[in-house]
């Protein structure tokens, strides 16, 4: 079940048919899930040798670096891959709410049985209790 | 650039072509990701209702609940949605390591200038320094 891609230490993306791999970034500060997107071989590499967190934007289909037009940044702390590398975990320093809605994080309501609720502000990595 | 599925309270996910959205697995203690899989939607649906999370399995095509061989199931304490509705964050309790690689995160490569290195065990939610 494992392979090279899987133990290796070789950068090998496993990207999908749109040449893309997923991207979670996640707060260095807090754990806060602040977004998930996705990465080109392009993106990638310029979140890596820059520093600053850039994807793919697949409506747009155009390289995206995040912060361009609102100012808010992403400022990389650290870059992991997963096991079978179709994803990446990007901690950032976010200059700004990152939701283009103006939400600290786009993952700002809860699913449950009834559907949606909103999330309180909540800077703690546990929000569950 | 924001309607009812980005602001409203209507849980309404944005499958893709496979009818899939992205799942996002954080420990809900630590704030470390630990996976990031697929839900369609009657894998969201099972996650809501068991507490136990289940995705789909793109390679073998088939419903996955986590754990049902390795006994590393995840017990979900919050399931959160992104704006554009096509992700899903969920803080869970592991019961074992969540990598198939015996990994107790998918993620213990790092991302570099020069390649991969592994990640030493770290259970702080920061491991940048």
């Amino acid at each position: 079940m494992t392979d090279a891609r899987d133990q290796g230490l070789t950068l090998n993306p496993k990207y999908d048919d749109h040449g893309l791999i997923t991207a979670v970034v996640t707060d260095a500060a807090t754990g806060e899930v602040l977004m998930v997107a996705h990465m080109n071989a392009q993106a990638l590499a310029l979140t890596v040798d820059t520093g600053l967190a850039h994807f793919w934007s697949r409506s747009r289909q155009a390289l995206w670096k995040k912060g361009e037009t609102s100012g808010h940044m992403l400022q990389v702390r650290d870059i992991r891959i997963d096991c079978d590398q179709d994803a990446v975990w990007v901690k950032a320093v976010p200059a700004g709410p990152t939701c283009h809605t103006g939400a600290r994080s786009c993952f700002f309501r809860r699913v449950g049985p009834d559907g949606l609720t909103p999330v309180a502000v909540d800077l703690s990595i546990d929000a569950s209790g």
